[in-house]
């Protein structure tokens, strides 16, 4: 296998498949290659985005594992996809991937995406529901946190906090009584109580993505998890025009507040090595199901791990795509095409199998059932 | 007479005085003066920040009104002192008018200070109560605010804003229990019902300033009144670093956080033409007196005239202003030195001469006096 990117999602996955499999890791910085290298996984400086090195890179492999940032993600799958190797991605690129699903049948190839804890976990827990019951309502609170609470924003980027700026700006899409509908990010704020936690604020975002088109249930909502307060802090930002694209003359030097803002935030925002940090996740879903009306409810809830130096969010979001990694490359799952993690958790054995890994991994997961 | 600096203030201080008086204004803005000019006021262009041009400037005049930007306020009422002429000055400076005071008594000149709104009406009060009883406690609640509340700030300044800007950061200076304290700006935020306002938000501001030394009254407080909310939005950008003077680098330039943000926010905050606005304030001082365990309250409001344009912050800081002009123009007041507003206070017949002055202007102040 060879894992491309050596973030910390990367670098996770490539740990745990070293283990069991001939595994590389490639990225276009030697600095991050070197904790992987001194760990005993082979590694290959490179740049990803150069096409024509990226096909000589994949051709010896078996299974691509795609962790490259978001902007790159899409071309890099797209690369993979014609170079015919099966790939399990996790880069949370912008584009539809099912833009691809054409090209991948095409190719033989089984290529699964958006697949870590959310997107990722949260599609196939949807997934498995949707396919055994009549689900009316789907909800999903995620969040990653830094265990202490600094003001001012009590928050920490487990990932690129650009990407996290994203989120606060682009419009929500939610399902409503059967109808796409947008609410503006950060919008209807709510209070939820979450076990060891505490109370943390939920708001809305966009992160239901592919389950928007892939499954009919008529109500479905993702919801971003912070420490209470947070999102009327960033929505002042946010109003005040600090996110803004729009040049602002200083001193007569025209600058996109955007790009002062992030100058300023992410130092504030960047998650320090050794810092703890936790990830949480609530799914629920509701309906029908052998007659009977059903809850189902799902809590995750992971730390970092202090042994490895491994976050949650790595652990989750890698763990995850490694689960589904071993079940492509032993050909537990083979379906042609793109395949969003829903697919995957629609298959009772797939879904039990991951499930069962990331019990096996440490990721405490709670479901409860409870009858309406 | 002759105002120097035809600003909002200056502009209404000068047609308030115009009336009776013959007056000049003296602004190095021509359009500033334009106004003016139409209304039938003597105007002169003139670079106020050059000591000779302003020293032959005043030279034929009785009395001179300084309503400079608090940046040039003090070098200003130096050389207004040592040029010999009586003056009532506006202008908000940062250093400390006694500095002032033996210049001031050594050319016999009468120099009232601070003499607005807050500070000016406000130790006009403190000076009253503390010459007549033992007083206890002082506190003064005061605020400029745009009717419409426009999201997220909803505030407009009514003068400078980059002076606002600065009351919240200086560290605000109070005397609890007979000794002088400092707390955080926008620190311990209370709401306070204000008739016919509603709700305001009050927090610590720096505006104490002569009444620290000048009385003993052993409890005083000032605060600024803003929409509930307000202080905590602040807050926020100095807390992240929005207000900092410490150089980012934003793609390679090296910029203050300070110069961005105002350069985003100074127009959203920027009073337009006819905006409806009012000034808010309240003091209450607490004491003993013949006996008896008293409470005073004043309560002032005031609103943007229609008819004039003139707004309410110009019009309670400049008729503060105009009616010590004319007091120390008639000899009503004529003490040498530097005199900041509580020294005209303790006195009956200047207290209530200001009074009635502000009630024939239209101000609203109401008084109650309660027994404890």
């Amino acid at each position: 296998m060879i894992v491309l990117g050596a973030g910390r999602v990367g670098s996770a996955i490539a740990l745990d498949l070293s283990g069991d499999y001939d595994v590389m890791a490639a990225d276009s910085s030697k600095e991050a290659l070197q904790m992987l290298k001194s760990k005993g996984v082979k590694t290959k400086p490179a740049d990803l985005s150069d096409k024509k090195r990226l096909r000589s890179l994949v051709k010896d492999f078996d299974l691509v594992i795609g962790a490259v940032p978001g902007f790159m993600g899409f071309q890099t799958l797209k690369t993979v996809i014609e170079s015919k190797k099966n790939t399990v991605d996790i880069s949370f690129f912008p584009e539809d991937a099912f833009l691809l699903n054409k090209l991948a049948q095409q190719k033989h190839v089984t290529a699964v995406v958006d697949c870590g804890v959310a997107p990722g976990l949260s599609n196939m827990i949807a997934g498995y529901h949707h396919h055994r019951m009549m689900a009316e309502n789907f909800e999903c609170y995620v969040g990653g946190l830094p265990k202490e609470r600094k003001p001012p924003f009590e928050y920490k980027a487990p990932f690129s906090p650009i990407d996290v700026i994203e989120e606060y700006l682009r419009p929500a899409r939610l399902v409503v009584n059967d109808k796409e509908v947008t609410r503006e990010a950060l919008s209807e704020i709510e209070l939820v109580e979450f076990n060891p936690v505490g109370k943390l604020e939920a708001f809305n975002t966009d992160g239901l993505r592919s389950l928007l088109h892939t499954v009919d249930i008529p109500n479905m909502k993702e919801k971003t998890l912070r420490y209470p307060g947070y999102a009327e802090k960033i929505k002042l930002l946010r109003d005040a025009g600090f996110f803004s694209c729009k040049p602002v003359a200083v001193n007569g030097i025209k600058m996109k507040p955007l790009d002062f803002t992030t100058s300023l935030l992410f130092p504030q925002w960047k998650l320090q090595p050794g810092e703890r940090e936790f990830t949480v996740m609530r799914i629920i879903v509701e309906g029908k199901e052998d007659g009977m009306r059903l809850t189902y409810q799902y809590d995750l809830y992971d730390e970092y791990d202090i042994k490895t130096g491994i976050t949650s969010m790595a652990r989750t979001t890698g763990y995850t795509c490694t689960a589904a990694a071993r079940l492509v490359i032993e050909g537990g799952y083979a379906q042609k095409g793109i395949s969003p993690p829903e697919f995957l958790g629609a298959r009772t054995e797939c879904f039990d199998w991951v499930m069962k890994y990331l019990k096996k991994k440490g990721i405490k997961i709670n479901c409860l059932r409870k009858r309406k």
